[in-house]
């Protein structure tokens, strides 16, 4: 993966804050949702802040074993198969409420996502932390590279010139 | 529903392009991944097609049951967790290529996405049809709806007044 594509990688993550999970039920069947994310300096965890009330969460919280896919959205002209998107795979767990690791979650996702916070103080919310292992990331049609968290980390440090 | 929610849905799923899809693999292991779609008149098929290079290609044919999730996009203001979406869960079979069913519904696709026409000309590329089972709507926050493939074949019906 070269330079310019680690760029368009590390842009995909910072410029998003909505995504698309993938969970599997008790019986092993997938389910697609949306979800808004944040991350921390090193994006060596993800963030995410649902409802107990979702499938989605009762999904994490039983197979906690989740897919996370970041796109560029769809501006309705040309292949939309061209656009950059990102699937990160991990494990999430879940951030115990005021707990230090909560807090700097709950910082990190308020910082990129300010207009949730009053979800913050609902009982049935849940933060989870999703640990990247595997990565899978599309820079455009046919342009396919897996990478590791590492380079992930890397990807992370990189100036985007804003 | 009421009559404004199928509105939004009817007009979700007409707009966009671009979804997230959820497979699992081998292992019961979700992955999420984008990709492009397009759907009948009456919604109760949508079309994906893709390359059998893909892990999420490689997924559905071993194990057809998957999730799609079609988002409106986040504008990167306010809070995304308030824009429509839906995911539509079902089962997908591969269309044999040039049989009827396969010649319309690429009909429908390139009508919807007509920069993707050379991909049809790759022997690789796949057309998958879903048909929609299970359908969670949430319209906004706290909006969430299940509605089933005859809702979604009326919301299908409804003018959007374009």
């Amino acid at each position: 993966m070269n330079q310019e594509q680690k760029l368009v990688l590390a842009k995909l993550i910072r410029q998003q804050r909505w995504a698309a999970l993938a969970t599997v039920d008790a019986e092993g069947q997938p389910l697609a949702a949306m979800v808004a994310y944040a991350f921390n300096e090193d994006s060596s965890a993800f963030y995410i802040h649902v409802s107990q009330l979702s499938q989605h969460t009762k999904h994490m919280l039983a197979q906690p074993r989740i897919s996370l896919v970041i796109g560029e959205p769809d501006i309705g002209g040309g292949d939309p198969q061209t656009l950059p998107r990102v699937s990160i795979g991990g494990v999430v767990e879940v951030l115990q409420r005021d707990s230090e690791a909560y807090l700097r979650a709950k910082a990190k996702y308020l910082n990129r996502l300010p207009d949730s916070e009053q979800l913050f103080g609902f009982g049935d919310f849940i933060l989870f932390q999703l640990i990247p292992e595997s990565l899978r990331f599309v820079g455009g049609f046919a342009q396919a590279h897996s990478l590791s968290a590492k380079t992930l980390a890397e990807c992370s440090k990189l100036s985007l010139g804003e």
